[in-house]
């Protein structure tokens, strides 16, 4: 029997320990995609206790896993999200813990406290007292920059719409203490979603940060193209999309821009509609992105929103998205096609939320690469609801089958908070494991254990360096 | 080597071994869906040998796993389903068992052989007149209720036409002498199916119990509603409908009883009318079963009635259903909105037939959850054609990464058969190697073991209890 | 630790062990569907150097899923597929090589150079030169027709087309020193693809071929019946069909002859007019098949030419192909059922390329068993981007579950290359492996090890031997 998450967690066999501890453990992190507030970063973020870091702030923001996870367990939505006492929330989590076996939170929970506090304790109701004091005198030190340090980050990418001025960015590009490359990432959902009720707003905020009215749908793709320059300039080397459905339907301009202007009159926008209207504006921006040697992400498939009260209540990205189950591959793979029909497609990640889907992406993806590039288009690892041990796994052993697991660019938190950066660490030691069991189990030779080491770094590190530019 | 289907069958760990006979074993069984029949319970059916028991009865009745089974080998369908000669019949089944291997009927024909018979030989030809006659003998005061106390059942839940008057209910809520608990459980498929040609002679027939014609579709849920209380007074806690395809689209009470006046003329119903008619009365019962306290069970995706010339033949229900791969996260999602939104969504159980949706039904669920209750929402264990090791484990393995296994209500059989019970056994066994291997690896603290153990005897019997409110 | 690719590889215990060497390894081969060049096996085939049999002729035709990985690399078309120096192509691949970690092309390569050319090296740069050497000397004496029988290649099927007079199978029906059955197989995809643009042109091939002109659609399923009774002649005995996309509606006669002269006149055939004219030649030919005694095989789910740009630049099948996400099981249980109504669905297997339908599908094949035949209707084999380990074990897995593992035809290579047969190797390796776990986990007895090493044997040859006729 193992110890618990001891130093070899994840880690069965001697190829694996040698290839984690030897090649992976030590590796920097390029956290590619995140949604860290980069106010947060600049102003080196202080937390009060560690309900606030760990589990939320109270003020409906906060780690929707752990979120979700309580309200299983059957809790009162304030003591969850809302404005509970601290020490109290605390309480119910740690009480909870035993009743998330097996759950990827049981695992993040503890690694977040042995990495990040040094406390090695089982969390249990027993243990609560000395948890709440131990964490919360480290964290009269410990800001969110040195948890970053803490964990060797060497890049990370925030999340930013395309009206946004990056005064942050900008203020953390002249600051000399700030030992973290901190990159925004150009996300232009709200060009993109002619169908919602806010999207006009939006535009109109878009024609006034570039000065000028948008009178046909060109008007609003040069805007973008203006702001893909700013993003450029401030550092951005890639973009982000959320693709709930993916729409694509090749149309002529007018037909385009017929939609652009219903969508302006706040008309309603049918199913066909957006797949004009939406393929019309991705591969513009594909275009755009690849011009600018930029990387473009598709993240596919999520269902959001799906209890009306909670969003009333709470307001959306608080926990009640699920994976939506549409097929979807035809019209994704028009939508590469488009863009690289021009030899225009860029660099390109798609990532997968229902891992019903992995092979079929993963096998799309490998029809569209270029001379020159490592897989230039390839899946991302597991996404939100999959980044677990078996989604992880069902990702990786998808891309050994079909794709090659030695030019993936690895892992990525994907999370609003300074605790997730174990979950590189989890991912790592994951792949080590498989990896070390494919030398141990005879099917790649141990004389090329050097060449496997050179190959988890590239993973974990290496390979999204070069893929993005940085 | 271990060796086969002895007491650690399945069990190869200490810690596995550990939780399943200081645990598991020993718990109760709660069977809260199944299709025994209520007169062969009260009437404490005595079988006239070990084919009728095992096989069927040669009335086009039985068990239709090993059927599929026997027409895959070939054998004619009288020798399977019809009249051939029960010892024939049973020859012909323990001459093809070898040939059943990686098959669940290879284990569960032995966990029955062993459990209900204490006949431990393989069971192959050259031992088929031994269990022949041992079992027989066994027959002869092996009877129904005999083969439910073998098992330690405490209730089971029947499954019932809300036109049925529940007489054998009645007549066994009055047998002093019955050691288990039988309730009735509420499946109104037939009021939902407006599409199928007898679905008026159902109304008729439901207009005939509650003693009033229905004029519109009101009336229809005001029976619908007495049958509900009816029910519940005989005891029933539970609701069980079978959405094959998932249909649910919002519509005014206008539009529903336009639906209802056409399908009581025997016109045709398209596939949107059935959405607002079947999605109307869904959203009623949901509420009517919230207002009882009751759980409501959705069984999604079965593909019916594949050979039309076997339904000819032998009818439904004999081993001629398949999986459906339609899409359906968004209407399902929409229909339990449309129940949650008034706070009126009942305790809810999703069942899912084609494991490539496990996941994306399975975080739709922890979208729907409530204070004060244990996973409100969650998805059953694998059912039918799933209800094997494979698809028992995928099951398992997503719930714990993206749910709360501690708090699942565990296994039922889903079955006609009262030789079912050890199926119980097979889930139980699988969850302790699942949950011992946690431990064995280092991913649950050995020294939380206590609390594990509580949470096996949670999940097989006490969360059950609870959550049905037996 | 296991040593790499040795004599027991995949094989971990002492069962899966004797299981392969006793029985599985020596039996003979029938590789009942590929892709092999009936001239080139007539003409005993001597290939220039190793780069021409192991990665293709330099004239776009290869070996597609080694291509697919070195454009994952970036390396340039011309150096895969096309005009480059053939050394220069072989070093490019040896230097790939070990970054193709975890994918079945690291195992094959390895398995070509061991089984053919008993070169036991690890691929590798510092071994290009020996390697280069000593298989190139070895293609001197080893021809097509050697590495058939090096691998005890019994039968053999093309893939043919209906108008092809399959002129080298009749020399190779005389030819008194072949030592393998050479079959073809009938392969009506032209016939059935009335949307496409060579349609039209198809068909009048076809004409020519049987001389008369089609005036409706009854004058074409005569002409295929013709070729069907002559491809029987010919030595065939089964017909394969690529169904990308699952057509079926039931149809009157007039409604397909007015899709069948709408697509002789050139226009767009709609989705819908596919199903009434597909459906109606599938169901004419199934039955064809039916009287003919002959299997029918569906490959269902390619999503085909996914780059248009690449398309144009070298033509179909190069390893732009991917896999379809449609649902389609209802369709399908109709179309079966179309055939098997009045008794005329012949044996068939159903081959899967997107992996989350497997037990959809599965199940489904278990819905048309027949009277006196084994598993009349069963899923074949992993295909395709499938066939690798994860995808065998899961389609394995699978069939163990809700089918008859030991009734399974077994594994084809679907390849165009005559150093594809070690892949029944790595198949019979996994099957052993999966069987012998059943029996050391105490899932089967040992007692039965016999049987279960002649249901290997029937796996691996006499299944196919049976079902097929041959």
């Amino acid at each position: 029997m193992k110890d618990f998450l001891d130093k070899d967690f994840l880690l069965s066999t001697e190829t694996a320990k040698k290839l984690y501890h030897e090649h992976a453990e030590h590796m920097p992190i390029i956290d590619y995609h995140c949604h860290l507030q980069p106010k947060e970063i600049y102003e080196d973020k202080k937390f009060r206790n560690l309900t606030e870091v760990w589990l939320g702030a109270g003020d409906r923001y906060g780690d929707h896993y752990k979120w979700r996870a309580l309200r299983a367990r059957g809790y009162e939505e304030d003591s969850i999200s809302g404005p509970w006492d601290d020490r109290k929330k605390f309480d119910q989590f740690v009480e909870s813990m035993p009743y998330f076996v097996g759950n990827p939170l049981y695992h993040w929970s503890h690694l977040e406290m042995q990495r990040y506090f040094d406390i090695h304790d089982v969390i249990t109701p027993k243990n609560a007292d000395k948890i709440w004091n131990e964490a919360n005198k480290k964290l009269e030190t410990l800001t969110a920059r040195q948890m970053m340090y803490k964990f060797n980050v060497d890049t990370v990418c925030t999340t930013d719409d395309p009206v946004d001025d990056l005064h942050y960015h900008k203020l953390m590009a002249e600051d000399k203490t700030l030992k973290v490359h901190v990159r925004p990432a150009f996300r232009p959902d709200k060009a993109l979603n002619c169908e919602l009720s806010w999207y006009r707003d939006w535009i109109h905020q878009l024609e006034k940060v570039v000065g000028f009215e948008f009178k046909e749908v060109s008007d609003l793709t040069k805007a973008l193209a203006m702001r893909i320059d700013y993003f450029h300039e401030m550092g951005s080397r890639l973009a982000d999309h959320a693709l709930d459905v993916v729409h694509y339907k090749k149309a002529s301009y007018d037909e385009v821009n017929a939609v652009f202007k219903k969508a302006m009159k706040g008309e309603e926008i049918s199913f066909e509609e957006q797949d004009v209207y939406k393929g019309y504006i991705l591969v513009f921006l594909g275009k755009e992105y690849n011009e600018h040697g930029w990387v473009q992400q598709y993240h596919i498939g999520a269902l959001r929103n799906n209890s009306q009260k909670m969003l009333k209540e709470i307001g959306p990205d608080t926990g009640f998205d699920a994976i939506e189950d549409q097929v979807y591959m035809s019209k994704l793979s028009q939508l590469l096609d488009a863009q690289d029909a021009t030899d225009e497609l860029p660099k390109t990640i798609l990532y997968c939320l229902n891992p019903r889907d992995n092979y079929a992406l993963t096998v799309l993806a490998g029809c569209f690469q270029k001379a020159g590039m490592r897989s230039r288009v390839q899946v991302g690892t597991a996404w939100w609801f999959l980044d677990q041990l078996d989604g992880m796994r069902q990702n990786l052993e998808c891309v050994m089958q079909v794709a090659l697991i030695s030019q993936e660019v690895g892992m990525l938190t994907d999370s609003r908070s300074f605790l997730a950066y174990p979950r590189h660490e989890y991912y790592r030691r994951l792949l080590c494991e498989m990896l070390g069991n494919l030398v141990e189990s005879g099917q790649y030779p141990k004389s090329e254990l050097e060449t496997l080491g050179q190959i988890v770094e590239d993973v974990c590190y290496n390979n999204a360096k070069k893929f993005f530019g940085f």
